[in-house]
């Protein structure tokens, strides 16, 4: 028995109510998890409809209703998992634990501000939890594969970002210096920032276009400049996915047991012993 | 003779017919799939046609006439198939079978429901089967390159959607929350999670934008993030290539038994000995 | 002395004039190569002034002056050209002289056309010729590679076009069947495929754009679908930059002379000498 | 003590100057430069409020008077850098020199010029500067990779541009010539070609469309185009990144002087000795 931080108590009604929720492996931990796939689905499905004006004014009652049932289940299974859990406050600032509470407190915040219910959605997170439901078994190791690549370039992506704000900061003040006066929309130079996010990331609402043909030669080099930054970030996450897909090939040390050798190795890198 | 599944019937009338629908290696064969080609490009072109209004008008008469011949023709042909194949229901639950139908059936559709026959252009997807009367032999090749990479990365790519689910799910809820009420665009929050995609897959109609501030300042950082995300998936279709293109270039040594030789290598690169 | 196909005629004046024209490695040649390059810039410049109606009614007497003395001036050099080159016919009909023929005409189709002298930015084309003034040496070598890298994935770039076509006719047709009636910009297939090539390439006007629910839920699929498929051409394009620039980095085989190898070759992969 | 260009003077008061302003391994240097990261933030964001119409009216005073401040404080900063470097004119020329003088001259500026302060916002560039105070130790080194990557193929990238811009020169004479007359929006041959560059890096504002049919054909094709072209950057870029991170973790191994070894690799995959 593995006996990480948040490993289930000796065994008793704790150990069982610990292995139905927090682990699959038995049929029950399966059922389990496949019920709350489907209870966070109804839940969103029914907040997604209840923003709907003519849904909401005509059913208001049924998913008040539904909405109550689902959110009275989350709060219990919350309570079981603290119950049943070794470290309950271990879990409860944990990632998922966070979220499991914030899944249940919007409905209770609906009595204080109006469109509070539409923060069910963040119900929504507890997805990836589920996400073991799907049986791929390699899908789960897909995801560590893409998490791992873009783990791994975090750094350059935030050098990366850090550049992207300064470009924007200048762009955006100098098209509110060419525009600003002559065109309405360029009415100030964080308007004009967010035009200039708009252009470089080439998504182009079209809310705000530069009128001037100075300005509009500006957008042309930005667009230009766009088409050459987007590459930046693409190439970061292909570089490091190829390298990546290169270990992943790998097979372990006959003498140390590591991973992670290159396709062409004939030693191991980290022990020096013949692969 | 192979004796795969779709295989032809002992020599007679049966198979001759088989040879000139199924098959391409007789003049006959060709033939058969350059006049197929040619039929499935003149029905798609009639349908285009058909649905412009002023044409629609003025061509009626001669729009359905070609459609119904066509129609007739392709039925034939489909009899044939059915009647010249050795396991008929076998081909007729078959992806291309089942393509063939769906071809034919628009057409009869059109006596029911109203634009019925735009469905005709599924007959588009036939144009897969005729691929080959492009005699670039390496063009079949290049397609396998493409599927086989697209197919590898299946995986990646399902857990990545999975993620931008997700994602667009909060991202549109909390623009419902901050826009919703200030703004009549985001009226619901499905209508939200729709801008959301558009601005994440940086589409960005300008149908709907957002006009707070806070709502501007959000709509920044999704495309911004939009910016790192639109990187994954090329960067897991990039590697999977990179990867596809060095096996597909391989083959092993017959001297030292290595691997990764390049298409136009006539020597090994490791031991010298002739490929 | 060379012998290739455009060679030219024994030492003459004929040979002269080939030599500054065709050639860039005298002096007179370079300088010929430059006073082409601004000549050719201010053409365009000046139609692109023409265009706009301010300019052109009040400076229309001057740009039609220089617009007939650049004519003349490429007239001039194009006869030049046929006359000093060996092979006129074969001059004639390659690539640049089809060009420089091109690049003459539009100036007399004025006489005929409306618009005929805004095709004068044909000229733009003979700029590819005069690159070589930038005396970049490897800016020629950069242009190859890419060069190569396109034409190595041009089978690739193919088969995707076709599927994307394929692709397009079948989403325009349905969303032309979801809109049509109900929305006016969904006029006729013709114009829901350009709307889903809008869509699927994430250029996104806006100019059509969906109006019922199940018509904003299928585009919302087309965008994550284009996600997808714009990974497909980078990956392809990437792959082979990366060969490429594999490639690119391999020596001389010290006994036959060719290049290409592998940065881990220990062999001649042409002649399988010892590298 | 290193001797390069901008080294400083024999320990004095203006060695100690130097030592806070230029440099940040000492506890007064770390300081200074929290301290001008703060002030160059503040700087920026007033300018930015400043902007906004219903803020300058209300709070012009308030505004004016920590620009000044801060505009004195980058003054006597300046001055200092002047005095305490060894060679003032080496620094003044230098690229940060330039830099630190634009973000003093716009306050001034504003006296000649309306919105003169906006370019207060060149301060931005600034922030290159004390990068350094995130201690990320890698980060620095993460900007260069990106740098090296980008300088690597800045050759290739200035050739995809020349090409670029023949290729939106043709295009935008073109579309010229098919919606001109018929369109309003397409009243000239620069605003074809602002449309032709929004179009083909996706950006896609919708503020100029096509409204024949041949236009529209046009822009269909452009817009494949464009995913062709797209791949083009993102492939060069990728390629050098991927050189690039081969480089960063190859050491040659001091036993077979084989290279390419992993960055967390212990011993050579080629020989097994000891790295």
């Amino acid at each position: 028995m593995k006996n990480n931080d948040i490993s289930p108590p000796p065994r008793s009604l704790r150990t069982h109510i610990y292995e139905i929720i927090f682990e699959s492996d038995t049929a029950a931990g399966r059922n389990f998890d496949v019920a709350l796939f489907l209870f966070i689905i109804i839940s969103i499905v029914v907040v997604l409809f209840e923003s709907v004006e003519t849904y909401r004014i005509e059913y208001q009652v049924f998913f008040r209703t539904v909405e109550w049932i689902l959110t009275i289940i989350f709060l219990i299974e919350y309570i079981l998992r603290l119950y049943s859990v070794r470290k309950p406050l271990h879990y409860a600032l944990s990632f998922y634990g966070i979220i499991d509470l914030l899944a249940i407190l919007p409905s209770f915040l609906a009595f204080f501000v109006a469109a509070g219910q539409s923060l069910i959605v963040i119900r929504a997170l507890r997805l990836l939890r589920v996400f073991r439901i799907f049986k791929l078994g390699s899908f789960m190791a897909q995801g560590n594969v893409i998490m791992e690549s873009i783990n791994q370039s975090k750094g350059k992506i935030a050098v990366f970002l850090y550049f992207i704000v300064i470009l924007v900061l200048i762009i955006g003040s100098m098209m509110y210096v060419i525009e600003g006066g002559r065109n309405e929309s360029f009415d100030s130079i964080p308007t004009s920032i967010y035009w200039a996010i708009v252009t470089l990331t080439t998504v182009g609402y079209g809310d705000i276009t530069p009128s001037t043909n100075i300005g509009k030669f500006m957008s042309a080099v930005v667009m230009i400049l766009g088409y050459a930054v987007i590459a930046v970030p693409t190439g970061i996450v292909s570089a490091s996915m190829i390298n990546q897909s290169r270990k992943v090939n790998g097979q372990a040390c006959p003498h140390c047991g590591k991973e992670g050798h290159d396709n062409d190795a004939s030693f191991c890198k980290h022990c020096g012993g013949g692969l």
